[in-house]
């Protein structure tokens, strides 16, 4: 790769968005037309890259066959309405809304390099993992050669701006009333979460699943490339404005060595390891971030086959749009 | 049992004592004299019972012969320094502050009836459980037609009233400090919890695990009589002011069935089912009620033997005050 590709970024408006043309400035990929897309109330905004503003347009109106690559951000609808324009039209897509089934477009953590790409041919459809799958993803990687696991169990406590602008905005609210004792009226989520935990982030199936928690089940055995890896998730919603919480429990067949464990998280790259007594917190460390934050490493109380953790992560940043730009370095350098 | 007996409430000021001092009155608890103690700064205030206005004393100089049952809530260093002062003067104790080994002052829950009462001889000790456990515990037993564990894993998300009344007003603060846009100085906890998680509540011990986890992990395989059982804890505090939120994870040898695990929750004494779809929270279900609440009731994704569950709890009331007023019932009928 040496040539400067034509790039379109769909949902550019928006905090995913707009953490992609930050990053895509800042990491100097070579990018030689940025085309930014929002729905049509957005048009005429524009944003600043590179030192010069860049108009936002309608996606309706898009044509996709002037760009090589599309990172799509405007959640799942969107994805599911436009992918095929795209790829008809000779355009690859990262997707960022886990609307497309991993079957039809592999999900990638771009850590394990070459080695972790499918093989693909342009254009193609790979999915960016949520953001949960990258933290646990890089975090179970590093730890590798000293941990094999047979089964994860996952609470995954999302901070609001998992919701996109509108969660953040709504957990402002809702603090505000709360605080100034006036009534609270919920608005994009359905009740309090102000001061309160949400058991759930949307619906749920008919087995009580909902879709996040389905699609983490299937990443993470499909990124680790244990394929009969079990995983459990809960994900919860918490009053928290960005950053999310992981509390990680790995489950293996012999005992953990908890010090090499350590020393391998210590070793690995994107990762920082907070020592034990102390620990990481989303907003006290991982926002804004590149690294995924780890702490609490420990052995089960009363089972030295578990290995836990907690891990703190930017789920806007190294869950989404960082990770998401480091996908598309290794596409455009042995695909595009 | 159909006397009277004198009472003693250590901690009588805190959130937990105020909470004992309303459920002795609204449960007619057979008190014959009831003695209100904190420490010397609090000697001199008064709380209402039964309509008369008792003053609270300073522990410092109280006279246990006059008592035949204490509730100890006024934190694990005063249960530590006083309780041998208490049983030698006769009076046998209730310890909240799960300072005291479970060899020493086994664990109750009152929901087992006599049959959950260890063999007693007044004067004697008893423990509390902690609020996670107290919740856990009585989900577990109500399902045991159902489900056999041989594995917990809980992540226990408590509230900020679990360190006291000054909890609760840290997070009030902070959070009023930071909406103000003021430089935030953390009291109590070592940093922000406002619109933040902490990974661990207190210190942790060589291996990693806080206090509260390795209790927890005690006291559940006691409680549900099940000495094999292995708990595995994380303990975070999360900026919610009352009311703790728990997912429980249930690993067991053979598939769950889950509708006959709703079914028996749904027929249980002190639980409130929430049917799939919707879900409990602390705030919105469980604060200011006597039952845990319960729902997210769903195998594992890709483990039909796993039972996942989340559970909403008031830490104050069921988790701590209701709680030990029901031991003291059984306890007041079977030994004193
Ligand atoms: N937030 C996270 O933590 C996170 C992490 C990983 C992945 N993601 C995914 O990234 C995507 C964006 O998330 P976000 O947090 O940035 O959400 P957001 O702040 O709500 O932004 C949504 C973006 O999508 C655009 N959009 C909405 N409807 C559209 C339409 N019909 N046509 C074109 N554009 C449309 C919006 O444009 P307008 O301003 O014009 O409405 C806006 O730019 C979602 O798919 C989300 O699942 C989010
Ligand atoms: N909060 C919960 O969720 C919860 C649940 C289960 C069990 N517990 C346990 O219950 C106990 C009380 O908790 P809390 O939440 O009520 O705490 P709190 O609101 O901080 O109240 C502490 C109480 O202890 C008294 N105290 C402190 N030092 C004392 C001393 N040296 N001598 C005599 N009294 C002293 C205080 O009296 P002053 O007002 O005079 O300082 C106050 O009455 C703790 O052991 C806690 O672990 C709490």
């Amino acid at each position: 790769m040496s040539q400067s590709i034509n790039i379109a970024l769909i949902g550019a408006t928006g905090s995913v968005g707009e953490a992609l043309v930050e990053l895509l400035e800042e990491r100097e990929f070579p990018v030689k037309e940025l085309h930014l897309l929002a729905s049509s109330e957005s048009a005429g905004q524009s944003l600043s890259f590179r030192g010069r503003q860049v108009r936002v347009r309608s996606l309706d109106a898009f044509d996709f066959s002037q760009v090589q690559l599309a990172f799509f951000a405007a959640g799942s609808e969107v994805t599911k309405a436009c992918h095929e324009r795209a790829l008809a039209a000779g355009c690859s897509l990262i997707d960022m809304s886990a609307a497309l089934p991993l079957a039809q477009a592999p999900c990638v953590l771009p850590e394990l390099g070459r080695e972790g790409l499918p093989v693909l041919k342009a254009p193609f459809q790979v999915s960016a993992p949520t953001p949960s799958a990258v933290a646990c993803a890089l975090v179970l990687t590093a730890l590798r050669p000293v941990v094999q696991p047979h089964q994860l169990q996952l609470t995954a406590m999302l901070s609001m701006s998992t919701l996109g602008r509108s969660g953040v905005q709504e957990l402002a609210r809702q603090t505000a009333e709360l605080l100034n004792g006036r009534p609270l009226e919920p608005k994009g989520v359905d009740r309090q979460v102000a001061f309160n935990l949400l058991a759930q982030v949307g619906g749920v199936d008919e087995q009580g699943h909902a879709e996040l928690e389905k699609r983490l089940a299937a990443e993470l055995p499909q990124l680790l490339e244990l394929p009969d890896l079990s995983v459990s998730a809960t994900c919860a919603l918490v009053p928290v404005f960005f950053g999310d919480s992981l509390a990680l429990s790995v489950q293996c067949d012999s005992p953990v060595d908890v010090t090499a464990a350590q020393q391998a998280l210590e070793a690995a790259t994107g990762i920082e390891l907070v020592e034990a007594g102390d620990y990481p917190t989303a907003v006290g460390d991982a926002v804004g971030q590149d690294q995924v934050y780890v702490g609490r490493v420990r052995a089960g109380v009363s089972d030295p086959r578990q290995l836990n953790l907690w891990i703190a992560s930017d789920n806007v940043r190294k869950g989404a749009a960082l990770n998401a730009v480091q996908i598309a370095e290794l596409l455009i350098k042995h695909y595009l």
